[in-house]
């Protein structure tokens, strides 16, 4: 029997994580002063993040070591099985192999903590003594949560109101590892004061969240803020996922031919593409496919243009693919792909022409998870589902084309605490949305003229 | 950097399981017929099981082999690590080592599948069309619904109508793997209809559960039984936890002083302890502790009887550890260990002064799997909590004596579909139960006179 999943050992896991810039044939336009015009610069982040995440975030360098004490924390979960997804191939009758990396076995279930980890390590190490942030569904909220009480720092999440009474389960993930759950708005700050004040029933919004966790790290000397996708330093901390995946094909003697994985801000399909978007920039022939919601389809109907991170317009102005930052997407139940950008260097990568992306429905999502729940055992998150409809989608042209290819896709959550969604498609309540060109048009009208 | 996590490849997991049944000083006493008072032949039991499960509850063999395509489906969570909680023991301040073996990564999150994946396999095997079971939280029917649908079997539930409004998310997760899961008391067996007449609000209980199971595989010629504990063959297809083990403990030059369990029917437990009872049969020092709920406690405050398995006295008189079958535990979190018996071997064990037993309150082992989470990341089942908390009480007796234990636990399940009850032990808003004697004795009265 060939194996099913395979193991690295400790002692395997790598030492560095990859940054793709240093191997980019472009530079990454820089993060602009929406002020002034002008680059952001080290100075300008140092009252929400510790000085070597700033750094990391700037960084040229090709390999960044991961610190001792992180890679000891990684061991709880990592390394991570590849896994060889043979019943699901064989179900579909395609002479494909599929490869999954399973990043959903970390205890908050995703690969959140990968940065999660690193980031609660950088700001212990310069005295930090909490750490704020902001989260939708809690996937980054309760692996925040985690890291924090790991490294014995304060955490302080602000969780969008409506998910905060909707999803008690996630919350109560963060409130077992100690962390401090405000719905948002709050009381506690400025800018939620003054939205409650407009509108006292205002169910929150990711965007109302960020304005209030920056002001709380602001506010207070002794805290931070953290984010859990879009950013360089994220991206860098996700490329063990890709750097795991690369050492595992090596032991096995295969390597993929397509690289798969769901996109909302990007860090878990740049964590495992990166460090292959490294050999196809040596010359092997790889494809990168990023799979997103058709609701929210930033990469395959947005622009790459300077843009603000966050829709209440706080952020540097970033360029990356995006829909507008006053665009809202549907309340699909892939909660962590519903953001207006894309990481500007996935963006890049893509205008490169390095990465092609795809916009799914979610529900021939959900229909792919639950082929693949049925074949492998493992429910996946809602968001993982649509990096699994890609596989699935290249593994039947295989068996229509004749190919072997190797695909591999990155199995980024579990959906144990996502099974009230797929009740919803089980039983038929499931909506797909498609955005009217009009409705982007407009959000994009609204874009700062800098290029 | 010590190894946290002990992995063996593929090729090292087990080729046979265990039978315990092989090597204990004593024969377990025979299950009897409730009417005759004569033991039950293997002819009794082909109604409800397969020849080949009979066999195995029967078997005098000490290995049994595995067969190959429940090997290979096996490896879709298997072999699983054997892990070294070294965060733990530093929190503790222990001299002790504190090791668990991880069941809780198998797709529905328990060891449950172990004895899953057999069953339907020889049911498979024999022309069975259809699996009926009964399940209460669900954590045993999400397993058997998997296992069916892996192996295109299908899967019929009966599940207590309180957990089925109460616990959703179990009931979407046996429903995406295929599973028909009906809330119990139903219309559709004599049973049912029998209790709803007498009352139509009931709730029903594990016990009316499995009476709608047996009647319905009974009255139907394509359909068997199964059951997810007690029996032992169940306990047999477990060992492999404990055989996995082993070999762990030999890669690393260890070996346990106290293996320990949680038990509600006792599979997890011995699945784990089994094959270590065997190394203390031959000589070696080892103690073997199983956790159950004060609330529950047969091996504790019970008695060495012949009872019935169910609460409504369908099975045959099996020889254990009970409270009586009318003895109706309260409703604590880990429902999985609310069961009024032991499983024969168990018993067997105990009567012989091999395993241990410790009853313990629900909200100090809470207490200890936050303690867990808080340290090692992963959160554990209700259940696993009093395997936990067992195993921090050998570590804190070793930090008193300075003695350099080596304790093993079995993680038998992770708490993501059981956050609530988290909620509830973080508000304040969990009761703990003991049970006067009186009604434990009068339960006890009910029993029929043999022994």
């Amino acid at each position: 029997m060939t194996s099913k999943r395979v193991f690295l050992n400790e002692s395997e896991m790598p030492h560095a994580w990859y940054n793709l810039m240093a191997d980019l044939p472009e530079p990454l336009p820089p993060p602009l002063n929406p002020g002034t015009g002008q680059p952001v610069g080290p100075a300008d982040l140092e009252p929400i993040f510790p000085k070597a995440i700033i750094q990391q975030e700037m960084s040229p360098e090709r390999w960044i070591e991961i610190p001792e004490p992180v890679r000891r924390m990684y061991t709880l979960w990592r390394p991570t099985p590849l896994v060889r997804a043979t019943n699901l191939e064989a179900a579909l009758k395609t002479p494909a192999r599929i490869y999954y990396k399973d990043e959903s076995q970390s205890p908050p279930g995703s690969h959140k903590p990968n940065t999660a980890i690193a980031q609660v390590y950088y700001n212990k190490q310069e005295g930090v003594e909490r750490i704020t942030t902001e989260t939708g569904a809690g996937q980054w909220g309760s692996s925040l949560a985690m890291a924090c009480k790991l490294f014995g720092v304060e955490c302080k999440i602000f969780m969008v109101k409506v998910s905060y009474e909707q999803k008690p389960y996630r919350r109560s993930m963060m409130q077992l590892w100690g962390g401090r759950v405000t719905p948002s708005p709050s009381r506690e700050t400025n800018a939620g004061r003054q939205i409650l004040a407009a509108d006292p029933d205002c169910p929150g919004s990711l965007g109302i969240a960020i304005s209030e966790a920056v002001e709380a790290a602001v506010c207070d000397p002794g805290a931070k803020y953290a984010l859990g996708s879009v950013l360089n330093h994220v991206l860098l901390h996700q490329t063990i996922i890709g750097l795991e995946a690369e050492k595992q094909f090596e032991l096995i003697g295969d390597s993929p031919d397509v690289v798969i994985g769901c996109v909302g801000g990007g860090s878990n399909f740049a964590g495992l593409a990166f460090p292959f978007i490294r050999r196809r920039l040596e010359g092997r022939a790889i494809r990168f496919v990023a799979a997103e919601p058709r609701s929210c389809p930033s990469m395959s109907r947005g622009q790459y243009r300077y843009d603000f991170g966050d829709t209440t317009r706080l952020t540097p102005l970033v360029k990356m693919f995006t829909l507008g930052h006053s665009f809202v997407p549907p309340g699909i139940h892939a909660g962590g792909l519903r953001y207006h950008g894309m990481a500007p260097l996935v963006s890049l990568c893509a205008k490169l022409g390095l990465v092609e992306a795809v916009a799914l429905h979610q529900t021939e999502c959900f229909e792919a998870a639950r082929l693949f729940a049925c074949t492998e055992g493992l429910i996946p998150a809602p968001e993982t589902s649509h990096a699994i409809r890609t596989a699935i989608v290249e593994a039947i042209r295989c068996r229509e084309t004749g190919e072997e290819k190797c695909i591999l896709f990155n199995c980024s959550g579990h959906g144990l605490c996502d099974l009230g969604s797929y009740d919803k498609y089980l039983s038929g309540q499931l909506e797909d949305y498609e955005y009217p060109q009009q409705k982007i048009d407009e959000a994009l009208a609204e874009l700062p003229q800098i290029d």
